[in-house]
């Protein structure tokens, strides 16, 4: 039987996010983070309406995932997000010692796989390029009407 | 005549901060924010108080910084931090385009200079060392206590 709760499946979810991010004039950016199948937290990028430049989607998430754990660190959970998170998120997800990162887009200007390649935990697994296509669009939309 | 108000006099008050968060139970680091002269935000880790990995002095004192400015960027200004910033401060320091910035000890084993050396906005200044034995005294007679 197929597992519908595959990479696939959550990367959508952060999809939808990314996408509510863009109606709010936001950089399209989303994430879930999920713990056990199941989605503990959601964000998008709110650095506009929150007036913070480190109001990134994942650091949002992270916030609030560690929230609903009452727990400091989220070893076993998973981080799905649109776009490679950058040098300050890396270190966040680092901190909080997520086990797996998923992201669908490259960041080639800011992603942490050229700046901060060491910033995860050790033991942490990165899997890129899921959604690679739908989550690039969503930016490159974005900054087009932006222009 | 003397500038009262210069870096170790900024350093001093980052130093009041860090013993704020030793008192209180957090890693003692602790940070200001300056902006012509004056103290604009102040704040020491609080990743205990709050749960929350990403509560670090210098991500709270930016987010206080900018909701004192009501301005997304920190152009033109200072942060005084008593430990070099780990890969996300340094990560959130870029995005707030932070001028200059001014740190006592160094993190040999999460400081920023190593692991993302180019994490700052490219025209930032950085000055590190400025109280330095002070600075590294309070993380090491905190994790003396720990153990």
């Amino acid at each position: 039987m197929m597992d519908p709760f595959n990479d696939e499946y959550f990367m959508k979810q952060a999809l939808v996010e990314a996408r509510s991010a863009a109606e709010e004039g936001e950089v399209p950016v989303g994430a879930v983070i999920v713990c056990n199948n199941q989605i503990i937290a959601r964000a998008h990028n709110q650095t506009e309406r929150l007036n913070d430049p480190t109001a990134h989607a994942e650091m949002l998430a992270i916030t609030a995932a560690v929230g609903v754990l009452g727990a400091k660190y989220l070893t076993g959970c998973s981080l799905y997000v649109t776009v490679e998170p950058c040098v300050m998120c890396a270190g966040a997800i680092g901190w909080s010692q997520l086990s797996k990162i998923v992201y669908g887009a490259t960041d080639e200007k800011r992603g942490f796989q050229q700046y901060a390649p060491k910033a995860l935990h050790p033991k942490a697994t990165v899997k890129k390029g899921v959604l690679e296509n739908e989550c690039a669009e969503e930016m490159r939309k974005f900054f087009q009407r932006k222009r």
